[in-house]
């Protein structure tokens, strides 16, 4: 089942349609009229014989023709009859605007689930409900079937949003700011079509150019990733995800009736697709304006072209803070810079025409600058001066940048979006910013994504390991109801995974601890083993850097007295001497089923820093090679493990490595609900897991 | 001598007036004109009897009556010649607009210089050269003095710029926003009139409310942290501070011709001084039309009220990522707007009134939130959902606002700011935006501004110390022309500044570092003493963690050996036997001197993460004892000193002594260039400073 009966219907019932204008009902049928709907629309109403002029119908049974899509307006508590109705009316599409059901609570509910129901037998889709319907402006379509108060301009961006206010308010900025649309949703509560669902389609729609979404929470994120990551490989996805924060969260939970997500879990879902991800809406169209109109720079090295000192620096330094690099220019180019602009110019980058430059030195500098072999992309920045007019400047703006397979941003200071400048750039393809921030930020949103369409895919790599031994030992502790798994349990499980763990031996007597010490190697260390005893440190049992046979005797009598005074009914099975693991840096890794994400994988530096930096990085699983390496170098203290400071590089490729054996155990094992590896030493070759706890999923939790 | 006759002229003479349209003297002349100045205006031009219909003179001194400010727009190479005319005429203020000084080079740095004494000996002021003017919009003066193609609005910030093209641009951009100014001055290469001069008499200008500046560079960093901070204590100030990033300081630098300051000293400046800083010129004006407008609240608890969920949620996701907190509200609120909403509205914060909401629902909600004792600022939202006029609902909130202390911001979403509900608010004092990220930003600036000024303002302390043989100490070592103290010297120096260095004693033989370990009590650490080693790790120089004799005497041999081994020829005066500190946390103090901002005072958490995480404060010395507090508490790692995971805290209050015994021995000290504390290890009790290096200025070096 598509979506074509919801976004290319030839006729339309308006289901609750209205003559009184403070109505919704009014407003969505005179939107649909006014915008020129291409098909036939049919008023419902069993009050009355016209609306609008238009004859009207006493349900949708009545009307006599073939009806696509119903859009309905009426009170809650007609929906299930009207949903009814559609079905035997045949009706393949509905768009419900009407509110009332999940978000308002329980009873809500259970009429969602049963117009779900109804939908779903006579195979009908629909949009919401509790939404502000849909807008196609395609030519031969031309629907509006929302009841927002502006009629949207034609363009090439699809829109996606949870909240019917912010597409109200959104269709109405993006008019002043003459940004056009494609195709809209308001997704509403989602009980039938999904956000997933208008992606794809959006995605398959050839005239849509950019997806922008506005997103509160996630229905399936697992989803969401494989349909965004195929869909960015052809087209930019940008998205707002608000409940970013506790407050957010809180309210996005009482207003949508869905759980929130935490933000890591956003994040790395953003990530792992390739959605470029805004933090405000403003940011979003900032993105959205540039990649509607330009090409994606082939590099990071921007020209910045401008008539005043000041706005010239600040683009400098945004170029640079986002993360783009400002161009070195050849030779040629600042000698013909040179040639055309005064001596109080600077022809280097930023390049300041000051003050005098008129339309005719932009024209000349801009295409110099164009030509450049080192420069990926142009910012042109003016400033009033008042010697020329704002349009013969923008005019030659358009005219240089015409036929360049570069892209080209204008800022025009402080400029209205009304001004005859900023209008006739935009009609010229040219994404034209009040402030150079704006800009520079929109370009390096399209370098990244850029970057992103470029880079290797990644594949699923799978090891050799004992899986089916590694699910007894989990099924085996979950029947006996247990949390946690024992050390031994552990150790097995990481043993079947292919983590390495120091070596080591249990002894039981004194002597033969020294004997295993001895055979180890010192210097040593020695932990109590006892299934009982899950925090071995809270007990004192354990004794690092242990350098010789003396203190490991006393050692050894110390831990066994330490147990029987604060455990004394602990089983104890004896003490384990391990080699004791000197150098490297300590790692953590680790992972959390989230309710919503699914399994995040997390990996990051170690040690007491942990908590107060949260250098770490997150994934959701499942995870492909490329993923793993970018876990690991996305930290910050990547630069230690990489051997800063003079120091032998840790084994790197082997932490990876530990990633993806970690992905694929959460992957195919059922059962285990939290797990940190931690710390793992990462040493200049290879990696050991010290220490490691597994959560089990249990019966009563969740 | 004030700036008097600069700002308040009663007469005016343009120098270099011109009949034509495309020349800078005559913008300026007409903007004179039109502008309305109250006072009399003097073309001069020795080629014309009349410019702009007002009769023309040959030079400054032809005029008849007395003249207070002459505008200079001549070329550059008859500024000396007007200057000397001006002299002569006794004229008290000039601003020159002419360019091509001291920002071209050798050759204009020397013509600028000329000028300056010539305005010096006559005691005459001026602002620039190289800016685009002046302007005072007090209603007896109503000067324009600027070549702007826009005409400025009444109001009451005061505007400095340090670009003339930001200037122009951002005259063009507040008009359009309808933001009045005060006052305005570009200052351009400030020859004579520094920023600091314009700050101080905008603060004391009863017209000004706030103060906004555009800064590349500080002329004297350590003056405006004066004249700011007594400034900030009455109004505000808010800077754009460009040249951030390495590219923008690069071009800041050809721009201005100065040498750009590096971000840490100017955050620090800020900081210490209160001006609030904004990272972009919107920025600066979200702010700017908050403080003008608005009190500041009694606190960070923001109540949001909304007709759309989405905007809410983007709402509280701002406030809380600025540092502010969503109020919870009284129980009589939740019962009030339960009584005035209906159920699908949400009464908890943001109160979300839903599509419904009319005018009158405005009215009420904000009424009740601003009653409550728990809300000290409210941020309503309106999105056009197209049942009441934007300028109905505009008026309700202006009018429940009118009787309250709290400050009340609007965001109508999306909407132009030539909207009429848009003009309305801020006609009535309600600081609008366009998204709710902008006006949450703004509260939060309004709420650091308010804490900052309520904070104590911290006291200068003064330790005993032994200054004048800590001086002596450094003139020792720079007469001998050394880079660095050694050891001995460090230690010294600490120690007659109360620093608490590891107990120990330097011995001779074998033995005596036997006997002296006994005394101290195992475990001890050794380090060779020699002023011929500065870096004794490299040499095999140290030994940590000793328990015993007999290993306290296989390392004495072994660093002796390496010592010999790797520095045949160093003098050798023994082997330091110390207390091996054990426990505490590694901190880092350090000072730098910087050629704009002076001495800089570094605190941050020790380790091999400095560098990683950058997790450090800087403060410009001096120091009162409320900045050594803030750099103390201010980095992330802080609550590691103060004792997270159950630990026992450092002591705080003795790193925050140790600050400002830092502090003291930079500013009472002559000659040091660089030092490090590098490890202080802070304990529960006290703090140690383990190792130390001081670097010296040397004869060739700055």
């Amino acid at each position: 089942m598509t979506l074509e009966h919801v976004f290319r219907p030839r006729s339309v019932a308006v289901v609750g349609a209205s003559d009184n204008p403070s109505k919704l009902g009014w407003s969505v049928l005179h939107n649909i009229v006014t915008y020129g709907f291409r098909g036939r629309v049919y008023p419902v109403n069993p009050g009355r014989e016209y609306v609008h002029c238009i004859p009207c119908y006493a349900s949708v049974r009545d009307i006599p023709g073939d009806v696509d899509l119903a859009v309905v307006v009426v009170p809650a508590r007609y929906v299930e009859q009207v949903f009814l109705d559609c079905a035997e009316k045949g009706v393949r599409g509905a768009v419900v605007i009407t509110a009332g059901f999940k978000e308002i609570g329980p009873q809500g509910e259970e009429l969602e689930r049963r117009i779900l129901k109804i939908a779903r037998d006579a195979g009908m889709r629909f949009v919401g409900p509790n939404c502000m319907g849909i807008i196609n402006t395609d030519e031969d379509v031309s629907l509006n079937a929302t009841f927002a108060p502006t009629q949207p301009l034609r363009g090439s961006i699809g829109f996606i949003s949870q909240s019917g206010a912010m597409g109200v308010a959104v269709l109405d900025f993006s008019n002043a700011e003459r940004i056009g649309f494609s195709k809209f949703a308001s997704m509403g509560n989602k009980a039938d079509v999904s956000g997933n669902d208008l992606v794809e389609m959006f995605g398959r729609d050839p005239n849509t150019k950019v997806i922008l979404m506005y997103i509160e929470n996630f229905g399936n994120p697992r989803n969401f990733i494989t349909i965004a990551r195929k869909v960015s490989e052809s087209k930019p996805i940008i998205a707002v995800k608000s409940g970013r924060t506790k407050a957010g969260a809180a309210a996005a939970s009482s207003h949508t009736g869905a759980i929130a997500g935490e933000d890591a879990g956003a994040q790395a879902l953003f990530k792992q697709c390739g959605v470029l991800r805004a933090l405000t809406i403003e940011e979003m169209f900032n993105y959205a304006e540039a990649f509607a109109a330009q090409r994606l720079p082939r590099g990071k090295r921007v020209a910045v072209l401008t008539n005043g000192g000041g706005p010239g620096i600040i683009a400098a330094d945004a170029v640079e803070g986002h993360g783009l690099e400002m161009a070195g220019f050849q030779k040629s180019t600042v000698e013909a810079l040179r040639s055309v602009l005064p001596r109080e110019a600077s022809v280097r980058n930023p390049v300041d025409m000051i003050a005098g430059a008129t339309a005719s030195t932009y024209r000349s500098c801009l295409s110099i600058l164009l030509k450049d072999r080192n420069v990926d992309a142009v910012l042109v920045i003016n400033v009033p001066l008042g010697k020329e007019t704002e349009l013969e400047t923008a005019a030659a703006i358009a005219e240089a940048s015409r036929f360049t397979g570069k892209p080209v941003l204008a800022c025009l200071f402080g400029r209205k979006e009304s001004s005859e400048g900023v209008r006739h750039l935009i009609e010229h393809g040219i994404p034209t910013y009040r402030f150079p921030e704006g800009a520079v930020r929109a370009l390096a949103a399209m370098w990244r994504y850029r970057s992103w369409r470029e880079k290797p895919k990644g594949r699923t790599v799978r090891f050799r390991a004992g899986r089916e031994e590694a699910q007894r030992i989990l099924d085996g502790a979950m029947s006996r109801d247990r949390e946690w798994l024992t050390k031994r349990e552990v150790d097995h499980l990481l043993e079947l995974y292919g983590f390495r763990l120091p070596k080591g031996m249990v002894a039981t007597t004194e002597d033969e601890a020294v004997r295993i010490a001895k055979k180890l190697n010192y210097p040593v260390v020695m932990k109590v083993v006892s299934d009982d005893i899950i925090h071995k440190w809270d007990v004192g049992g354990v004794a690092l850097d242990i350098k010789g046979e003396t203190e490991l005797r006393r050692q050894y009598r110390r831990i066994m007295s330490n147990v029987q005074k604060k455990r004394p009914g602990a089983r104890v099975d004896g003490i384990r001497v391990e080699r004791m693991i000197t150098g490297g840096r300590e790692v953590i890794l680790g992972m959390k089923h989230d309710s919503i994400y699914g399994s995040m994988i997390m990996f990051g530096l170690g040690g007491i820093y942990v908590e107060t930096f949260r250098d770490v990085s997150f994934r959701i699983s499942p995870l492909t090679d490329v993923d793993a390496q970018e876990m690991v170098e996305e930290i910050r203290g990547y630069q230690l493990l990489a051997g800063a400071r003079g120091e032998k590089p840790c084994d790197i490729k082997r932490l990876k490595n530990y990633v993806l054996r970690l992905n694929q155990m959460v992957t195919e094992l059922q059962g285990i609900r939290e797990m940190d590896l931690n710390p793992v030493i990462a040493l200049p070759k290879g990696a050991v897991v010290v220490d490691a706890r597994v959560r089990l999923e249990q019966h009563g939790s969740q």
